[in-house]
């Protein structure tokens, strides 16, 4: 049994790795943290984890952390992470860290986009864990940054289209929808119930920070340099996340060009289902699983591809590619305690 | 007086008339028609009436509607509309038909979205009731097609900007989001409660009935060819609807041009509100109201302009704009019935 | 034209009087204030009422207050009106007080719910502001204790039926059901949206403050003491209170009998609306509206009585009652302002 | 491994089952039936299944039924069950039915709710399914009707105190509320998304076919006739069942006695949960797991209890505590297959 620490159990990532991890045959839940929760039980925390997991909220203590976990979960907001990581990797822990902290490679544009990093050198270690992309380099890695949700559900569709040249890369737009969840936990006006309720508004039109990630990670593919455009929308609904990605395509591509790349590219891949014709992604498909649903059509009228993705924005979107991403870098499935089904309604 | 029928009065189009009407000073309810309900008491059908609206349906009669209305709003399915229409006008009444019947100049663009057109000639005399930009042809009309509410929420952001020549015209994409209710009172698995919740999906994507009619009027008012890209989805709320479009900016064009345009366009507007600059459109501003909310930002990397519009599907983009249009066929001032505020949650 | 002055008019309560009063004939919005957003533009922080409601929110200041205004609604959490209200008074002004400060006629009882009462000379002059039941009182008073929202839901339907002995008294139970906006606009993890959504729960079990004031007024009209039971829920909705009332009914009462004794009691009554034979209330038929719906059945099998009634909340549980009881003590008709219809969905 | 049957797989019940089972390590789904997706592929129907159920639908067909199947499930509309269990019960085969058919032990009782039963000797074999009472006799059944959903939710908390003479059986009040999913995936107006979303209503107020079954079953534990009066009521959400239980306490019993007598009945039971002083059942502490949690408080002006229990309707209130039933009747360990945690949001 590998022994797990989740730091940050009690938000919303935090909880569904706990989720997961309970139901992870190879993994043990040795420590949870919590500031805010620090010596409570966490099913007090959690009333729907009562019976299944017993566990105490501790302090967070880097020293007592090393000696009880084999592999460490981070779900901190940024910049916490980087303080911590350095620690953890140095005492020989794998770290997934699921923060923003270490996902960039480029630390000039992290600091663009949040603060100045203060562990530049772990950047160039750390591996940006999307897995269906990376799985090589992350089999290698000690220190892992989990993905953002958005940039999840939208380098996932882009990436096998932008490596074969299929797309006008100048072209991209990214219109996607969350849900509140992925505001996580925090209070705020914004995650009132009544105020999101028979509601749905954009937010950080232009300027939200998943933006210059998704940029990196594909200029990084496509060779070339790409700046999409990315609006995200907030949906009243608890889980899910859904982009519509829209992008130009070369002359003479055709729909079954489009097919036979994205199939090809995924045709290995547990957890990314590409549609069959006429079938589109619908967030209600994947919630509470790792799945990323993958649709599109063309708009032959102006020859526009319309790619559509959905993922579950805690799971595949968060803590399931951060547990996707632990069982790479220990040498298990990367299916294993991720194959439960989403639920019918 | 005007005495007022509503044609179809108990689908949720209808029924959005009836409550406006209600508290109309000008119009008098007089007739309301039902196929299904016919004999029943409106407010059996709708119980949230009662007590206010004491009308019992009937079965549609044309020539008792002609004998008991001056006025007659038709919410019927497209394709019954035209049969009904011409023996209304020819008796003189004034009519506001909210099906795609009388939406299109072109019967050529209608019988390839719909079915054969048999009422071609008043095609000619009808007017499109977007009441913002065709307002003195409506002052005249005697038959008015109402507006579908994707194109209502798509035009009144785009109208300004395409006659003005500050966007790329073959750029031009809507993403779209709509509330449950747009899909009508009939019953399918897609608006079935436990499918809907927590649920979020894009549908007929790149092919529904609403893109040639917003193409239609692009081009007229643009006057070149357009087509742009639609994308409409569906938001697990009642009513609301929300459309983000994007559209690249010639060169040199700045934000404050945009501003300009749109705050000029629609400067004696009562009913549309440009947002200021920071200001996202939010269905629930508008949510039982007539207003359109239009906001915008632009994406400098990408030269690319971000609108936004909000409208409640059911009122501006279909009961309350047929009663702005029925004002403005009558004479009266275009907010008659239509100022109630919006409601804080 | 009555000058109406709004004191906290950004919480949800507030802002529904704001959202009434602005559609009332007879009665101008003169003064809002707020303590948070004094200062602020009224629409900036509710933009649904953009181009409605066009006035700047103040700090409250009663000098001011009193020049400004004829009539004061106060929407201020209990304990703050009633250092406020007896200046207003003294000055000549109506008021109403939507807190419980002005609604118990037994200041020990108010203490223990609450605290202790520092203006108990007003507790008598205060009329409890029932309009169905003391509008005889209402119309000579010059201060209002506007109901709570569960004892307007549960005092409608019991005290015709406690008046008319026909119920055994010691055996009422109340089983109330309230939407989200109850709890108000303040933030906490009870009302954060994915901690409602999909969630229904029990809170203040036979421990609400709304327990006494339900039990003093019931005593008063059964002219004997009654102590209910009483257990308040929460439903995933914004809008919306339903109460399920259950009482043993005494020897040879019958359903008739019931029927009768609330059919005479609110024959007069504009806003009650006792349903007819098997239909149910539901809130969806009262949202937005100042009705309060009333059906019942009898379950045979044990000799008991079930009682449903619904209203909504912010109206016919605050702001609309409030504004009812206005038009009371002003001497207008009860149902100025207040007689829009409900909305089909 | 089991080879496990589920007829009637496309209803809610039936897909909740697929999905229990999918990840059930002894069981092994080998038939799926359906009448309206005969010869579709499950995914087809569920696209949540997709990757991991890997079944096509088939016509339900006994003589192939049990050929393929060791167990069958039953997730049919009641009086087609007892059609079909004969016939499988004489081939040897075990069989639990979430029907009502063979839920009462008093065939009367069953025709006066339902209609006449052609399965009458069968009704003697049949246990009925609340395992945590009556698992003894599950042990040795071959055929179980599964309690239907406000049964299990009412009784579970009941039973134990009306064992113990701590209530007066002639006061019991259940007050239930369920979500959407209760009412299945046929289509009706009560369903429609548009209506139930904020809306709160009962429905066959003391009139509903799960009020005969809870009497029977509380008839026989409490040795004496007991009728209860049941409200039942529908939630704006797809999953979960909270009911709310009054009944008078006996003099002088005390709320550590009911704690008491609840622990110890429930105390070797991993799937009831007591809820410690001051903590209330909430839907969605138990959304997707098979618990029952069970909370109380005693009125004490009133002398009365104040039951509260949650559960998920389409688990512990279906198909959970049919796979439970399942486990009990093949010897295998209760939980198996059922500790999956639930969902943090």
């Amino acid at each position: 049994m590998i022994r797990v620490g989740v730091v940050g159990a009690t938000g919303y990532a935090g909880a569904e790795l706990v989720r997961i991890l309970a139901g992870h045959e190879t993994a043990e839940l040795s420590v949870l943290t919590s500031r805010r929760f620090a010596g409570a039980e966490f099913d007090k925390v959690y009333p729907c984890m009562s019976g299944v997991v017993n566990m105490v909220c501790d302090e967070l203590n880097l020293s007592d952390l090393c000696k009880r976990t084999d592999f460490v979960f981070i779900a901190l907001p940024h910049k916490i992470p980087m303080a911590i990581v350095p620690e953890l990797i140095e005492k020989g822990k794998k770290v997934v860290d699921l923060s923003a902290d270490f996902r960039f490679s480029d630390p000039t544009a992290y600091e663009a986009a949040y603060q100045p990093h203060t562990a530049k050198d772990l950047l160039k270690r750390a591996v940006y864990g999307l897995c269906e992309v990376y799985s090589e380099q992350i089999k290698r890695a000690d220190i892992t940054g989990n993905p953002g949700c958005y940039p999840t559900s939208i380098l996932l569709p882009l990436i096998p289209l932008v490596k074969s040249s299929l797309l006008d890369c100048n072209t991209i737009i990214a219109d996607s929808k969350s849900g509140v969840s992925g505001a996580g936990r925090s209070l705020s006006l914004t995650t009132h119930f009544c105020e999101v309720s028979e509601s749905f508004k954009a937010y950080k039109v232009a300027s939200h920070r998943h933006n210059p990630e998704i940029n990196e990670v594909l200029t990084m593919q496509a060779q070339k340099n790409v700046k999409i455009t990315f609006v995200p929308h907030l949906v009243p609904m608890s889980r899910g996340m859904l982009s519509t990605i829209y992008a130009k395509i070369n002359k003479n591509v055709t729909s079954k060009d489009i097919r036979t790349c994205l199939a090809s590219f995924y045709d290995d891949q547990p957890f990314v289902r590409i549609c069959e014709q006429g079938i589109i992604p619908d967030t209600s498909h994947v919630r509470g699983t790792n799945f990323c649903d993958i649709g599109f059509e063309i708009d032959e009228l102006n020859n526009r591809l319309i790619l559509i993705s959905a993922i579950d924005n805690l799971v595949k979107g968060a803590a399931g590619q951060a547990v996707q991403n632990m069982n790479i870098m220990v040498g298990l499935e990367q299916t294993t305690g991720l194959m439960g089904p989403g639920f019918p309604v």
